[in-house]
């Protein structure tokens, strides 16, 4: 098993497939990468049993193949040795089943190895029920949802965003129970027959670093337990989570009595503020008090060791009944950041019941639910 | 009490008054700030024991002082709260003695202080001794020795570095028993007497960063137990080592049998994958074979757990007598990073004797002394 390669394509495509590999691996090999070296290309494979990634790189003027063969190598050190050898390409040759040299320039490494037999094996996934969706749009529904999964696992099946393609359109949900995030966005070529996928927060945080800030077209196949993604030459595998998901709907309420419209900046400076002091005590929550009548917003948090604040905070509409409210600073931050538009709507019903956050354009089809908290 | 000024002026300063202040406070008054007010001008102070710094900022069209005062408050959420600020300026006005209000634009703090008249006194030092040297100058002897200082207190006195100011030039000298750095640089205008002073290695690296990338003029105070360094508007104290710094001259090989003189790059980079093993297993040691004869130069390294390296290093000149050695590689890295050339000398005795750093211009008076490991 022998190839050199172009030192910075390498290190493009190991950083990638170092997304899957846990510092904390349950068994030993899985804090290794495989390196499958075949005729006319080489694989590079990492797993954590929750996420797999799976890179081929075909031979190229970059990749010159002498000789084909399979090792696992610690990942970690692995990555660390070629970032920092001297030369613009390097060789790599296995030169017993345990062990490895890798040469660049005057630089000359022997790495032990692992043996690639037992390196577990990747599920196989058909591509029966594919489809294509753009990777600008898989990324933007993650990045809106996924920050409310819960993380706590006493109901697993909140950590993991509810996906439902069809046709022509996209949903996604998330929920941890105190707030959720429910974002659709149009299709042209979703699946014909609608498909259900709950997949893990934390590993769509990786499919989302993965996808970066180009628009790749992604290949979904969803499978029996893991849905596999593929985006270009990287083959992303990720668990899926059984169960049924609650159904969110019933909880999005229709109507309201007060609602009002603020600038995002403007809110959020304010609110950054107010936890400020909030994040001090063990009660991390501020008051909203919205006074209709005289067409003033304030915002105010405690710390019993510090002391307090309080924000009037501008606005562009405010309408409906007064109304003072108690909320974790929180939720409505993470409300803020997943934002698409510069000013969003906040309306309300009681004091104890959940409110929205919604773009100010309603052509957006993005709600945010937050359960207020009872201080009295 | 009760004063404006601009947000951002303060800030510079209050960011500069922190540096003596611990999260970590033996009392908890030490984890505040001092603000004094006086008719003409505001002086925040900071300190851990260890370290004071006072800074005073005079009234100007940026500060504006209404009535005089003092009040101590947290460090931490007194810094948080400024920076986070709405505004260009902000008001300050104590409100009891222990709390004081904070506005800027609709954003409005109430926070807890405390009375400063439990604030400790700074010590009072005499200017008689003073001399005046360039920031740009002390900043460089800092940066050049103060990593050569022992971490471990076992002995005191060595986790200091050693001034020497005389009227033509400063020295210093910091050794942790292993390795050993001194530098000496011209000046101008130094003390008459000669004056010696062992200030502790983290107080220099404050002082060093107070300094900055600017060149101020420094008047250096140097009192009984405690030196001044005054910086323009920054009085900073620091505590001095009491006791007699070994005599370190006489450790200085006067000779030498093997010289290799080193790019510091190409020898930086050698090093840095050498010791990416090195570093994993428990000896941190690094192997280097000077082949006078073949004119080869290796450096290797090895961990039992990851494999080996082996680098070529590319140099300008090697002569003398063949020598094997092996040697600690942080502390050949740390004494690379002080270089003040972009190539070195590298003079050598014995594989168990001491060897020296030094420029490869003979007219800069910096000497770096690294002891080898035994490996035998």
């Amino acid at each position: 098993m022998k190839f050199t390669i172009n030192r910075n394509l390498f290190i493009e495509n190991l950083n990638n497939v170092m997304r899957a590999i846990s510092s904390r691996a349950s068994i030993p090999i899985l804090a290794g990468i495989k390196i499958d070296l075949y005729e006319d290309q080489l694989v590079l494979t990492g797993s954590d049993t929750d996420i797999s990634i799976e890179i081929t790189l075909p031979s190229s003027d970059d990749l010159t193949i002498e000789s084909t063969g399979s090792i696992v190598l610690s990942a970690r050190f692995f990555s660390e040795i070629i970032k920092k050898l001297p030369g613009k390409d390097f060789s790599f040759e296995v030169i017993s089943n345990t062990q490895i040299k890798i040469k660049s320039e005057n630089s000359e490494f022997t790495v032990n190895g692992l043996d690639a037999n037992n390196y577990p094996r990747l599920p196989e996934i058909s591509t029966e029920s594919a489809f294509v969706i753009g990777g600008k749009v898989l990324r933007e529904i993650i990045n809106e949802t996924q920050f409310a999964v819960a993380t706590q696992e006493s109901r697993l099946i909140l950590s993991g965003v509810h996906f439902t393609f069809s046709a022509d359109a996209i949903k996604a949900v998330a929920t941890d129970s105190h707030r959720l995030s429910e974002r659709s966005i149009a299709l042209n070529n979703g699946p014909q027959v609608a498909t259900d996928l709950i997949i893990p927060g934390r590993n769509l945080q990786e499919l989302s670093r993965i996808i970066g800030e180009t628009d790749p077209e992604i290949t979904v196949c969803p499978g029996e337990n893991q849905v596999l993604c593929k985006i270009g030459n990287i083959s992303f595998y990720s668990r899926l989570l059984e169960g049924n998901y609650p159904d969110t709907d019933r909880l999005l309420p229709t109507e309201s009595t007060t609602s009002v419209e603020f600038d995002l900046a403007d809110l959020s400076s304010a609110l950054d503020r107010a936890s400020l002091l909030t994040h001090v005590g063990r009660n991390n929550v501020v008051d909203l008090n919205l006074d209709v009548e005289n067409q003033k917003v304030i915002l105010s948090g405690t710390s019993a060791e510090i002391g307090n604040v309080e924000e009037e905070i501008s606005f562009k509409s405010l309408t409906g009944d007064n109304l003072k409210i108690s909320f974790n600073p929180d939720y409505l931050r993470d409300a803020l950041r997943a934002s698409v538009t510069d000013a969003i709507m906040m309306k309300f019903t009681q004091p104890l019941r959940p409110f929205t956050v919604t773009p100010n354009k309603s052509d957006i089809e993005f709600i945010q639910l937050i359960t207020p908290v009872r201080t009295f």
